[in-house]
């Protein structure tokens, strides 16, 4: 019996175009051969749409996406101090909007150094850990807001906003990702001794939700100290489970001590499955090398991965992360193209 | 006609009160043929002093440390989980109220690789930066608050509050950093793109700021991003300029890239002089190893440094950053003490 997946693809902005173009073609052949038939829609979202337009993500947009399995997102964003985008944030009114509208509570990263994948560290060890961000709090909830804008006695707060529902939902998934894990570690991060309210909020539930993964080691570091050991001795990670802010740091540091954003996935995920979930690079747009063929394309198909897996397609999963393992190990350091790497990825499936 | 410096002493818990013995010993070695006298009170606070009185920062402790030049602080802050310190937050309660108190607003944390000092990064290049960091305000200010707490239905906020004063003033500081260095060189790092109202402030009023430096160059990253380019190129910073959460995390980073937080000095400093700056290692008390002369006093040396360059005596400052850097470049690998190091660095003076 025949399955099919219906998968909202935001191409976006910049080199978002390029590295989804190779990205469906990884998962046109990682599904070519099972019963599995992916049947895309293109959404035009981003800057250019905006620019186009004057909208960002509309109503029926989003009901559009909605009606689907999953989401498959390049990067968007514009040409930075565009004057035209001036207003806009695109980040906030797509990204963001798309993350809290579909109740993404968690953001999933993976960071692997690859075999033969240089790192600016010099001895990085053995890494292999993964970020569980929550999406749908912390400061990224939008709650700020400023009086006397622009004169010398302007106020600009941000709200940061902690639900016990919404910490402890995500550090559930989180002692699930750790239980199944060969290691069985999960590391709390925060700033609990200066964000006290949130971090008691935090650090009480992850007590709480230990009970239940009696398997699962648990310790906690401070923002600050985390950067440190990520640097030092980033093999001592295995589950990272940190709010929206930190996570978001962590993962770029994460990226950098990896091989680099060119090779960074994450998922946006709603368990539920109440809403599609929704994959793409943790890298932005970069403007400026579009069009260039000069973007690294292994992240998105990294999320594709990601994807698949979601779908509960192991096998096609595992296929697509041993492809583009194999790639890794085979990189000589010249350089390719986006579609070279793309084109590679896909013969070893 | 000679000058009579009040210096407050204070030595912390931990592997504070050892750090701080030898951070004494050297700044008595770089004023001893100097007109400058120092005059020490040393202050019992920390955790020992509030498991002895219940007190963590009296009102005449604060008056007290106010009648002072200057403040030198080893560290503060028990063992973690300590049940006796439970509710006590002596970061909150001692160091977080001296810096808001004495209105430290320009948090100082200079950044060099030394020669002979190890990174853990393949290829540090030329590190040598100073991060400006905002100490008054930010997600720092304490503005939390949560309800049913210990509920399914608890919300816990923490409110970042930015003003136009205080983000001015720290620019305007930290543009005169940059303006006197000679790559003049100033990197905004914030998070314009969520936080867009405190973002907002802190990128207009750089811009306004700017204006008045025109010898200075100007640019902007993301504090994720900025991670990034910490371990990719460190090299490419000079000064950079921040809010107090984000130039906390940096700074640890900062450290770790840079020989560790063993090396890391910081200046908690009011530019007014209307009340006494204070000078500290930006390392913990380190429990785990205090009482042993495990710790490198280095860091604490060189916060000496900075106290004396901060009063003016930026020979005496040059005296002493001058014998840490023969120690560093001498150093072998060999373990030594805590003493051992201090009596190196002020033979050397
Ligand atoms: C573009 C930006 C809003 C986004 C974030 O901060 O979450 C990005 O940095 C990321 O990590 O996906
Ligand atoms: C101890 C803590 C409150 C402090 C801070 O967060 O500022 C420390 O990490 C620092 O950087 O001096």
């Amino acid at each position: 019996m025949s399955r099919v997946v219906k998968l909202a693809v935001i191409p976006g902005d910049g080199i978002g175009p390029e590295v989804i173009a190779e990205a469906l073609k990884v998962l046109d052949a990682a599904t070519a051969s099972s019963d599995v038939t992916i049947d895309t829609t293109h959404f035009s979202l981003g800057a250019n749409r905006f620019l186009e337009t004057g909208d960002v993500l509309t109503d029926a947009d989003l009901d559009a996406i909605k009606a689907h399995d999953a989401i498959l997102l390049g990067a968007v964003g514009g040409v930075p101090g565009d004057p035209r985008l001036v207003g806009a944030n695109i980040e906030r009114g797509l990204l963001l909007k798309l993350r809290f509208s579909l109740d993404h509570y968690v953001n999933l990263r993976p960071t692997v150094l690859f075999p033969g994948v240089a790192s600016p560290l010099a001895n990085p060890g053995d890494v292999d850990f993964v970020v569980v961000r929550e999406g749908t709090e912390g400061p990224y909830v939008g709650n700020g807001g400023a009086i006397r804008q622009g004169t010398p006695h302007e106020v600009a707060n941000e709200v940061s906003v902690n639900t016990a529902f919404g910490v402890e939902r995500l550090v559930r998934h989180a002692f699930a990702v750790a239980s199944a894990r060969p290691r069985k570690k999960l590391t709390l991060v925060h700033k609990t001794n200066v964000l006290v309210f949130s971090g008691a909020l935090w650090q009480r539930t992850v007590t709480a939700v230990a009970a239940e993964f009696p398997d699962v080691t648990v310790d906690y570091l401070h923002i600050d100290a985390a950067t440190i050991f990520f640097v030092t001795d980033p093999a001592r990670f295995d589950v990272i489970v940190t709010d929206n802010l930190f996570g978001d740091i962590l993962t770029d540091l994460a990226a950098a001590i990896s091989g680099g954003i060119g090779l960074a996935a994450s998922g946006n995920i709603n368990p539920s499955g109440q809403f599609p979930s929704m994959f793409e690079p943790i890298h932005g747009s970069a403007p400026d090398i579009a069009g260039k063929q000069l973007a690294d394309p292994t992240a998105a198909i990294l999320s594709v991965a990601l994807l698949l897996a979601h779908l509960g397609l192991s096998a096609e999963a595992d296929t697509v992360n041993t492809a583009v393992t194999a790639d890794m190990a085979a990189r000589t350091g010249e350089a390719r193209s986006t579609a070279t790497i793309g084109d590679a990825i896909a013969a070893r499936i």
